[in-house]
């Protein structure tokens, strides 16, 4: 990696020291216009949402809150790097004299790329052995910048918050490989597949990050001016709308109308995910409610009976249940985009906006608005194939017996891949009381060892 | 909902693609000068302030966190489509075509309007169920509408931090709903009202996020330059100093010098609450000083003697204690503002400097800052009012028996309103046992039940 | 501190109702200009490394969690205090009217300065009274301002990330204090000095928000435009790197091959602390990585062997490990500065370059890069000076019996200084029962304190 860096990567004219002299030639008046005011607290809450937000999002499990921390940790830092690199063979590199030059806007490409990933890990979580998550990580990055380059640059479509290239590629993605990785005797687990009251509670750290900061998420590579701004509100709206309908359902669908902690730990989202594409687009106010409206009830319906569904007829463990807070609103984003796109018209966006909004330049600039409605769909169309291709491959090199992936009844646990402190320790004695050993000298000792751990 | 934002809601020209227009005609020189990027990372800040900061905050029972955490986004979420429609109708409608146009400084704006219902929720904590709190918010978001366009907009008062509108408005208006929904049997649920160690860590979480990002609350709205300049370092000094005197104080008062976790989560945050009104005034430094050392005094003070005896006597049952956090020290606010702009003179400020901090212009111009003074003690006087009457009535609302709260025995639990995870269903039995039913076979029972549920 | 603060400390022009006035005089053509826009962002990052990231970095600890948080919250809220009178004497000491004109600038210095005093306190963690830590910052304050003005005014180093004034020094203050209030007879807590599950989950928040928001810290005090997106750039890089080799030197290291939450949350961090210095300058992308691998081998192997070394033969208890977390890669940062400052030449910066990162400017304008390297190394020897020297004067004063420290069988244990909610009161029957008093109807009593706290 070290190597790959000093061959090809340096700094960007924004980032380099000869700034005050490009400055002055570009005629910029001012330090303030260079792109890093633009869009570094933009970076920073995306920075968030994927360290602590994903991070925390998966702690709900009872025992696997190191792994989901510390895994998310070690596959972020691991995919950014490759993501730099990968993203500006792509996108960024110079043919004049073969280097990739970086900026601010190329960290929150690579931190988006990584997003991609993290997402796949949500299905897996708590099935796979770190070694298996970084290589699911180095093809899933592979694959993301291929697939971006596709949709962004040959496609020519708009993705700015990435519903398609980051949460439908991502969805699917994980959810094939998962589908390849099936254990039929999971159910050895189940006894660590679910919360305990504070893990829950920590999962809300991650929920409530992610929701706050994605209106960065969805602005924070879109046009500076007017699109961050539009974004920004479209995004706010629709993730506000969507915990109505979320409450909502999940206390009617629930016996005695109790809600559950799942729905609003993931459902909410679903809003930012689905409005991400057309985030940047004339939307309007009310279509943004709109769109996290018919989120929020068909995540959170997933949730209900897609999830069980799915594991039990098409074999796809889902754990996080990604598919109903990425796969499909995802897909919704990638629908909406594309209407939104084929309604363009030059009365609500004004000639320039429409330039701006859309790139209408150069051999593009007599494209109707229909016609950028179709690209966007062939967009989704390409997003969903890689991450289905993609997942099944990935998945088939991973059933390879060399990854040191964790028996059938000891996933969900941290056990086997952390030093864990002595209070964890006195559970094994502890579940083989579970196991039907109703002894009461067992239960006393265990009690004994319990209280020594404290 | 999405049928008012249809008919009302449009994006202001900051946020709509004729921008580059606009900003053309206007002769802006760069994407730059969009109020987005004013006032974007304060937004931010203070939306992690409404949804971490007040939610992590109030998860200091024992066995309430997820309604805290849950409860608290609800209504925020709810609050802030029904803000943006009802501010837009007092303050951001336009006339020539009967729309609201919104932009970024709407969004920080419904973010305030919701804080003042979430510092109501406060007072009723664990004593409400749901929809009682989407009623209060629904008509809280409504008063405070009307209240701040009389306080800012007719009587022309400078409210930039809220001393007044949110803060002695919200905590008046929880604390006559508190007092219309005495229980007088509450000690049948005194058993929850506690906490524990690691909730008393979680609701450091919402302390210290609200602690660091209060700067950005109070200077959000303030003017471009130096007075989102100067509102933040009033209120960094004088969050600074409450610290100190809280700890003091605490200790102080204390039996054997112990600290107590109340007051370190809450009345370190007093100095920011007071220094709201005056933060983009002339303060100067060593009067942010000042107002934190009293506000640091009064807020812990409180916390001992004021929350019992209002209890006991006036019977207020104030969970949060929100009297001490936010309407004593939202009133000293009004007070040190209204001081602050009587002092105001030209020597301090320069003329500009008057024109640009009080809006001294048009008819306006000529008040003296002996007159701004008095319009600021009527502001705190409308606040006052709105909130006591307010409270009352909606509190009248409330008291009917058609809202689904909880019993007397089952408030300050999660358990009515939330699927809990397994840990948590051992709770019942083992309350049972508190109820002093020594036996010694139901404790042994107990044991095994908890165990079985790790 | 009142009256300090009356006497000296007023508003700078950016932050004073002149500015509108100033701008003009100065030919500044916006608002967006001040440099609050400028800084602010990175501010907040900065603020909140301080208060929730070193806070909860340190509440690994199983039942110190209150202290940590809260003794790190009271300190730092009154150290920056001091720090802006300090640094505001040495450096921002206006010679016309002998006042101290304060902006965000200062705001953000106030911050490191504290950050310095954090880092001490994690060697003495759980050891020492909340006088002593007082006593600890009044003086490590001190010596700090004296220190920087050396490093920076009078040397003329540069340290943008402070690896040198921060890191070095702090690191050092702190193992020095460490070392004069050695306790042979610690052991008697050992049974407290370890984590337990969620409290290893907390310190995870801490770790997350300190390597999420370390570029602001590298950048927040840099040049604008370039200095602050380069310094961005270097230490996002550093900062992956390191994440990669600490789990890969964890893992390797540890019998069975499993994870040390203890590296994951420390050494994670080294790198940014040794790109601090360097952070500016054209370290290239791939200096970078090589930086923050170096780092995360070291940092890494010093807790597993260094540690322990120390505690055993230097007799010096460093609770967190800053020896490998601050001080190692301070040291090395300021090495890897100097050898970067050597290095620069005006083909890699430009004139102005070279002129705008180094301040090579009057006096120095000629001075060679070579002179500059040589700089930088004495900047780093007075550092460290400056942190031993400090450290062992400070540690005689806080070994006088007056502070109230607690006893050796009581340290790590928030119970001296803090109410602890009843949960926390059946420890002590507890930990006697630890105590080898294996008496079954003990065992039972406590089973029923327990459950009767919950």
């Amino acid at each position: 990696m070290i190597i790959l860096f000093g061959v090809f990567i340096r700094y960007n004219e924004e980032s380099d020291p000869h700034w005050s002299e490009y400055r002055r030639a570009k005629n910029i008046s001012s330090d303030i216009e260079n792109d890093f005011y633009f869009r570094y607290p933009s970076f920073q809450d995306v920075h968030v949402m994927i360290f602590v937000g994903f991070g925390f999002l998966m702690t709900f499990l009872k025992r696997y809150s190191f792994g989901a921390v510390g895994f998310n940790f070690l596959i972020a830092a691991f995919g950014l790097q490759w993501a730099l690199l990968m993203q500006g063979w792509f996108h960024s590199l110079d043919y004049t004299d073969g280097k990739i030059k970086i900026g601010i806007e190329n960290l929150i490409n690579a931190d988006f790329c990584v997003a991609g990933c993290l997402i796949a890990y949500g299905a897996v979580l708590g099935k796979v052995s770190p070694v298996q998550l970084m290589v699911l990580t180095l093809f899933g990055i592979t694959l993301f910048a291929v697939e971006e380059y596709i949709i962004l640059d040959l496609i020519h479509a708009r993705d700015a918050g990435g519903s398609m290239v980051i949460h439908t590629f991502g969805g699917y993605y994980g959810l094939s490989i998962s589908w390849m990785l099936y254990r039929p005797n999971l159910d050895q687990s189940s006894h660590l597949q679910g919360s305990v009251y504070h893990s829950d509670v920590f999962a809300m750290i991650g929920t409530l990050f992610l929701w706050m900061f994605w209106p960065s998420f969805n602005s924070a590579v879109t046009d500076h001016g007017d699109g961050q701004h539009r974004a920004v509100i479209n995004t706010y709206l629709a993730l506000a709308s969507t915990v109505l309908t979320t409450v909502a359902i999940s206390s009617l669908f629930q016996k005695h109308g109790k809600l559950d902690m799942v729905h609003i730990q993931n459902s909410t989202l679903a809003g930012g995910v689905a409005v991400g594409t057309a985030a940047e687009f004339m939307l309007m106010p009310y279509g943004s409610l709109i769109v996290g409206f018919c989120c929020g009830i068909i995540s959170t319906l997933g949730y209900i009976y897609l999830t069980p569904f799915m594991e039990k007829y098409l074999k796809i463990q889902d754990t996080c249940g990604i598919h109903n807070l990425h796969a499909m609103p995802g897909v919704i984003g990638g629908v909406v985009g594309a209407i939104t796109a084929a309604a363009a018209s030059e009365s609500v966006y004004g000639t320039e906006g429409l330039i701006n909004t859309f790139d209408f330049e150069g051999d593009f600039k007599n494209v109707a608005p229909r016609r950028q409605g179709g690209l966007q769909a062939a967009g989704l169309c390409v997003a969903i194939c890689f991450g289905v291709g993609g997942g099944i491959i990935v998945g088939c090199i991973l059933r390879l017996p060399i990854w040191g992936d964790p028996a059938d009844d000891n996933c969900f646990n941290d056990e086997p891949y952390w030093e864990l402190p002595d209070d964890e320790e006195s559970i094994p004695p502890i579940l083989q009381y579970n196991n039907h050993t109703h002894n009461k000298d067992i239960v006393e000792s265990n009690f004994t060892v319990e209280q020594n751990s404290r």
